[in-house]
């Protein structure tokens, strides 16, 4: 292959569009995210999660009727197969979580007999998303449970999607700042482009499989460091700060190291990610509450690395990225570190439907090409021969 | 966004070269396939699957110890732990055998503790995809025996890997025929660029997911019927035509009636698939000692389309691709029909294990674009006000 035709390799397929979505805008020069045309911050502050989900789904705000059902039908659709849960309990106590959410969800979709059907029909399919978004919190309480050597609890309908799960993980009705600090999380993450877990979704789904493989593999991508496993990540950096005070020192050596500081930079915003902006107001506030010196380690670190980059390398546009204070507010709704990612799934979930939704209803393969830089063609050599 | 700007759209990234691959060379336009520089008719008739894996892998063919040492490590890898095999009697009898494959793959990732490993050390990379490609047959064969009602047959390590899966189906030594031809069909299967499945695959391992999440990607994209679903589908059409004899009738009504013909039509090739060309081959052999009319039936179906393709519809170059005579082939090694993919995922595994050592090396997220036509951006509606 010539020179000129090597420069054509899309390495990531970065700046490559490969379809068109309704579902949400990301515009990384100007730091804004829209769904559907609404701001995040708006969302953030006046919607629930289950509010976004329908709005992704239909393209419109529901009114307070269809809010209303929306509602009971995913409080309804929130109980697991025995099945299910007696697959989590054959896993070793020590699997990732996100292991875990993967084999559950792959399990699910044996069980689910719409599960073929909601390829072709669109009715079938609405029940089958809609059974997916309600299930995942339910399989990753249920996992956390059953690996503390507790029951799983049923979910309880008369509460709302961020707090059942609450209940679930701690078997205690949650208090209303940790419902609306995980709410607002939900709603922020709950889309975004063609990020890697929704992409892998979409080319697993454009050969017509079900939506549970399609869903498997998005939760299998999102697992990543790189992708959704980064929050369990910078919880992990955050936690090796002994102090807010010794932030900045740890910062820099880092920087000198040449080692990557967990949160920081984004593969599409080259400013300030606007999801980040809302999650470190919402942080403070519960530091505010509660005491906790991790908010004040997070601003810390994120100031620090900020001020660097902007001084020494403003060429690569360094902010810190949603995942830097999702840490910080996962915590604080009491959340363990390693369920961060799953609590991510829990939430992007809504975001993978509404673009199954959209390649089912106009589906056409996706298969990119490589381009082969192996050894030409050679003779064959029989065994003895080589 | 302007029209001019909307033409950028790369629609299933047709054409689209994401990375460079030392795997296979696939050249659609003159029907060639080359693995690591050889050619697929020479592997087809000389190598057997497991010198093509290890080729795929080590980019050298093994000499004579090398093939024998690697033969052994796959042969002992064989086997299942229970926790999976439990899984798999968990589940449904009616559920889809990829489902079960699927959901088998992701509870090994659960149970092996290299999984985490294997993605930043090369050497536990290897064991692992060792591992996946040795307990592919056995995860498929266990799901068999179990849906049947039978108990598992525990893998035997003194057969190749052809041989070891058709006696773990069928519980009897099977016959070389049977042998040679499956092993001929893993070998021409094994890799084939950027196919879905195995861009699935490369998409979730470059979030640095483990391999397991990757593997688990890969088998719910090939389920699909527009990718490895589509060798049942050929068969569940062959079985529509009652004689040979009708076959051409057969065809001609449904081109008549616009209706797709399974197995007929590439992504990549314009001409025959030289994969195609082999088992054509290979089938006809077959038939031929067997008896069988399937062949007879695919023959005639085959040579209507395209004749009726090339004289009416030369533009569109349709020819039978791999799923064609691989459906006949799989047949007559005695794999039930909806085995056939899980099939089709055996000898892929090869490949997609080949690409996962090449994106771990040399990793790069995958995020292409999305482009936004949905509302633009409009107030909030508080719900009252809606």
């Amino acid at each position: 292959m010539t020179k000129d035709a090597r420069k054509q390799i899309r390495e990531g397929l970065e700046g490559i569009v490969v379809a068109e979505t309704t579902n949400s805008m990301v515009d990384g020069i100007n730091g804004r995210l829209l769904y559907v045309g609404y701001q995040i911050d708006d969302l953030a502050h006046y919607a629930t999660f289950e509010e976004v989900v329908y709005l992704l789904w239909h393209k419109e705000l529901p009114t307070e009727p269809q809010l209303k059902a929306f509602k009971a039908t995913l409080a309804q659709a929130r109980s697991l197969p025995q099945t299910v849960i007696d697959t989590l309990r054959l896993m070793p106590k020590h699997a990732h979580p996100m292991s875990a959410l993967r084999t559950g969800m792959s399990m699910l979709g044996c069980v689910d007999d719409d599960s073929e059907r909601a390829i072709s029909d669109e009715s079938v399919r609405m029940k089958v998303v809609t059974r997916i978004v309600a299930t995942i919190p339910t399989i990753i309480a249920a996992y956390e449970r059953i690996r503390q050597g507790l029951e799983p609890l049923a979910p309880r309908e008369d509460l709302g999607h961020a707090a059942n799960f609450l209940y679930m993980m701690q078997d205690a009705e949650p208090g209303p700042a940790a419902v609306r600090a995980l709410d607002a999380y939900l709603v922020l993450l709950a889309d975004h482009g063609f990020n890697a877990s929704t992409f892998s979704g979409r080319v697993t789904a454009a050969t017509l499989a079900d939506p549970y493989s399609a869903v498997t593999s998005a939760i299998g991508t999102l697992k990543g460091s790189l992708h959704g496993g980064a929050n369990q990540r910078v919880m992990e950096m955050l936690q090796e700060i002994d102090d807010p005070e010794h932030a900045k020192d740890w910062v820099m050596a880092r920087i000198e190291a040449k080692e990557r500081i967990m949160g920081i930079g984004h593969r599409v915003y080259k400013t300030l990610d606007p999801r980040a902006k809302v999650l470190r107001v919402m942080s403070s506030e519960l530091a505010h509450e509660s005491g906790s010196t991790l908010h004040a380690k997070a601003v810390n670190v994120a100031d620090t690395a900020v001020e660097y980059f902007e001084a020494n390398r403003p060429d690569l546009k360094l902010y810190p990225n949603v995942d830097f204070y999702s840490a910080v507010v996962l915590d604080a709704a009491g959340i363990p570190v390693d369920q961060f990612t799953p609590a991510f799934a829990m939430s992007r979930s809504g975001g993978w439907c509404a673009h199954l939704l959209e390649q089912y209803r106009n589906n056409r393969l996706i298969r990119p090409r490589a381009d082969y830089e192996g050894p030409s063609e050679r003779p064959w050599l029989p065994l003895w021969d080589r």
